[in-house]
């Protein structure tokens, strides 16, 4: 391990995200991977566990540890949470206070305002006091607050899949601010790995439905962020459906021009201006790809990946523009968004480790 | 109307709605399977090519044969065309001319207005004189016109599930007509056995992906009917996608309400409205279910089955109302409500051979 | 409900087993359901639990009840235990001698040896002295014994894929009792509704594997039953595999001709008598697909039907005979083939409600 | 060998293994791309077929040509054949003699003897005067032949995931050459990128199925091999089946030990000499993983990865050996195993490209 790579700890390793985490900092030529934590399989190698990592070595001989502050505190300059909310403060406030600086997956700190913390998750927060402090980590918008942080909240799954398509649109006035909807579909480690009959593999596959009508939690950090580019309150319809797939989200918005584009020269004049904000935004970006001509967003081409693909059509008849994007839940929308915050705040090339 | 059977045939029977009718017709007991074509597998037992049906003695005897006009007249006074848009219209015509009654599963008689028709399917019309008597398959809106209708267009898989939630409402003046935005989900049957490589296993598989955007085929039909509930033009918003389920169809539409319900109490109010709306509508309905409590539309509860899920939900922070339904795009959505149709039009039970 | 219908109840009735049993049960003419027990859904109706009976008037006003003996025995006089082993035996009990009649779906009362279930299931027998009176499930095989019975033990799921097609063979001394070599793949389902880690969807989809190796509990009934056809004691070699499908089980054996045919005359004579004796066997049983011709038994031919479909061909090149079986596990390998006991025993036409 | 990277070329490369070839190539580091062919997409890029490559500044440049055996000449020092069976060979002979280096996937010189090639693919072989110098290009076989071959056939999918368990065992001698008993379960994409109905979504879900029984073709170099590791002919039954994942292998092969087990110590003792030759053999090898404990090979943890997973059993009730394996069939079973030959041929370190 050369002298510039990061002592990294990941806390709650074993689901779904965490293992993510682990495949990809194992192989992150810039990280040295020094703890995971899991209480179920504290004491067994990550190879145990997970025979999938079996062939890199370090899986063979780092175990699971049992998540203590103190530890992780000597072992590791950057910290992964990768545990429910809630849980999840009571290790970012004491790992900060013993100078590590921390990556959360969970949802603790990716609201500004405690209130709506409250509203959306049920219980008061835990660490109001860190709030102002934590930076949300969406690399594409928050760059260079990122590089700073000291607590850096990963982005939710769906909230990536929204607000990467949605924003330069606020940002440029190109849409209205009103009347946004949001229908996703989530392949099932969306759900964790939770040993729930609802998630059972007979009763998923060959199923498809929606679900957490009509207020989903994500809500909270996605109306947040757009009305952040947008300038102004945004309240959104968002509709998230379970599909039988492992991995991956694909998401359909529609959304109202600010202009109407009555003729086909106002809808070229209209498509040429979104073409050219999308291009401006994310033409230099590593990890958003815009779609050109036939091609729509399938979950197929971002899987395993920490890409996200974005398309977007006019429609005429209707008046609306419909925007889509597909991700891997669990690379661009957590563990791998989570890395790009990572490099980002080593100074390390941002695409380092995810390609 | 006697006990006696009556003699009905298929042609067509080898594509994915083709099978399913005939799974449907070898079973119902008022039905005596005369001719199933198939140009491909003629002369074969349908048995040989769909051992699923081995168990049914008719299926080890009867064979696919060639689709010849004069034959199927002799044999069936009911006939059933399963084929593609275009043709069907060939087997049609002349078919009624002999005196059969004819159940069509295409779109070729489903648009009254032969203009749309040609806009949406790229070529003229086959036979535009018969728009005016053909009867959209619908049972829970067109019951009485099916009763002694010569020519019957059974909906196609996701009109059927867009417009039975939405018919109701429309009429009854609970939502606006304008702003209408529906999202669907379909299993990759809805494509048809067609050896196309974008339906193979390892294309869908892991895989889901909108197409056909932003203007699929059945928008036609769905507009015409919406138009015809809401009294005057709509046009909605209408985004399919396909996921990797064999059977099944989700919708998940947004509505904007009439009036608007900013209090608790006119959510009350106008939620009490829509229920009684649609207990009005279905309540009688042998193969509409009307979810309450928790309870969403979930594909695997439909599955091989003649039945539409519907559930709804007001959202108070968008002001908006979702509708939400379920259908085996293959069953209600295609086969078993033409079977529907045949028992409307035969003066049978209407649930007949569906349950 | 006429007359000559039966009373019947299905203790543990919400597992995949219980559940099929109450979606053929609800149908079957000559039936009349009257209790289904769940301690988890106590109270709540069929319909609610599982929405897709809720189209059935039965399941919308029958309730899950608490599991009480005496309130069976009175409301029912056969008695379906859908249990764990080990927990059936304690309901069988009672049950038979409150007068009930018991077709118990567990392993309790498969074998006739208690100390093979010791061997296997690693408990004593709970009630060694029913099993000289409990009859093996297997229609095709014990018709004439199910007819009296007072205790029907239905066989597991693996064992009627492998035992219908090779009892035969072996009570004709086809194929030698030695070296027979079994390899199973089984949908999901046959796990049960349980939540564990290991059958989530994600633990699944895009996996196979093999499990339970070398000694799978199964084994006991397979070894005994084959032993009873072959005369011999039988060890067979049996590895069983975890596909992703809901529901299916094919399963490929590699048998021994007793004669050897090195010749291509010895071959036509050796396939005649096998084709003969499976003729004999099963041309007459209404749920044994005899496939000919090129066609190989596919999982998606069986799913949701009491069928079971044998193919079989001689290799030259190895001298050996290869049986190959499909069947849904939770219909014939469960819940249908216990309804068909149920048939028998009650005197109603073997096929009654399952097809 | 200096630090410069090879030229290589891609024939076919549109095809499932061909385009795992182009994943694999596209960032290997000591390769440079030139060229790959496909006459379907001749003249549009990487990319544009294949959108999951998108994100590789090679992909989004290097175009799709028409196969040219001269050109394909001057761009490549190695080309990869990635065609059907018949088609390699008339690329291989012309590329030989123009000076190329040939990895050829298909069948054409995976068998030393031309009338074995001619039994199992039916007609004459295209280039029998090769045979001799081809080299089978199963590296834990043939590593010091595949360094200097001029021509290298890569082992088909199912031959690597038989072969490399089962050749140490006969080697040592530990396991009769008679009596072998090979099932093997595949993914679909094992069947290739062809447009035909039974390799269609609908017809692979919910489907399991045994398919060319009882004679594969893939038995000719299965059994070519074990004769020479065992230095005797072997015949072998060998059954596959296709289950509903994308990729994916796994196989369970029946084994009889040379020496019976019947007594524990026995077994021990046989178990250790199996162990020993397992780890004699493949301790070393980067790319085979030898399962411990209760571990069971399941093709989720190899898939996407050059890997196969080895676990073996003794049965003392059969006193057979069960030895199971896992692999990625378009990896380690195809492309994988090809650039892991490339790597010896031109004496890069063995896992270069692969983990």
């Amino acid at each position: 391990m050369n002298n510039s790579s990061v002592r990294v700890a990941i806390v709650g390793a074993s689901g779904y995200s965490g293992e993510e985490l682990v495949n990809l900092l194992l192989t992150h030529p810039r990280v040295e991977l020094t703890a995971a934590t899991s209480r179920q399989y504290s004491g067994q190698t990550l190879a145990q566990i997970f025979p999938r990592f079996a062939s890199r070595p370090k899986a063979r001989v780092l175990k699971f540890s049992e998540p203590k502050v103190d530890e992780l505190a000597q072992k590791a300059a950057v910290v992964f949470l990768a545990l429910p909310h809630g849980v999840a403060a009571e290790f970012a406030v004491p790992l900060l206070e013993k100078g590590c600086r921390i990556i959360d997956l969970s949802a603790d700190f990716r609201l500004r305002n405690a209130a709506v913390y409250k509203e959306f998750y049920a219980h008061e927060h835990p660490a109001p006091e860190l709030l102002a402090e934590a930076v949300y980590g969406l690399p594409e918008v928050y760059r260079a607050q990122i590089k700073g942080a000291a607590l850096v909240a990963a982005p939710g799954c769906y909230p990536t899949g929204i607000l990467l398509p949605l924003i330069p649109l606020l940002r440029a006035g190109l849409v209205k601010p009103e009347g946004i909807i949001v229908n996703s579909l989530s392949g099932v480690s969306g759900a964790g790995r939770k040993a729930e009959a609802d998630y059972l593999f007979c009763e998923c596959h060959e199923s498809a439905r929606p679900y957490s009508v009509p207020k989903h939690r994500h809500l909270s950090e996605i109306e947040q962020e757009l009305s952040l580019a947008a300038g102004v309150k945004v309240v959104i319809q968002f509709t998230p459906h379970l599909i039988p797939v492992n991995r991956g989200i694909v998401t359909t918005t529609c959304l109202q021009p600010a202009q109407p584009f009555p003729t086909a020269e106002a809808t070229a004049k209209l498509g040429e201006q979104i073409a050219a904000t999308y291009k401006q935004a994310y033409e230099q970006e590593p990890f958003v790809r815009l779609l050109e001509g036939k091609f729509l967003p399938d979950t197929k081409n971002v899987v395993g990946a920490n890409f996200i693909e974005i398309a977007w059509r006019l429609d005429p008849r209707t008046g609306h523009l419909l925007v889509m994007s597909a991700e891997d839940n669990l690379v661009k929308g957590a563990g791998g968004q989570a890395v790009q915050a990572l490099n980002i705040m080593c100074g390390f090339l941002e695409t380092t480790g995810l390609t």
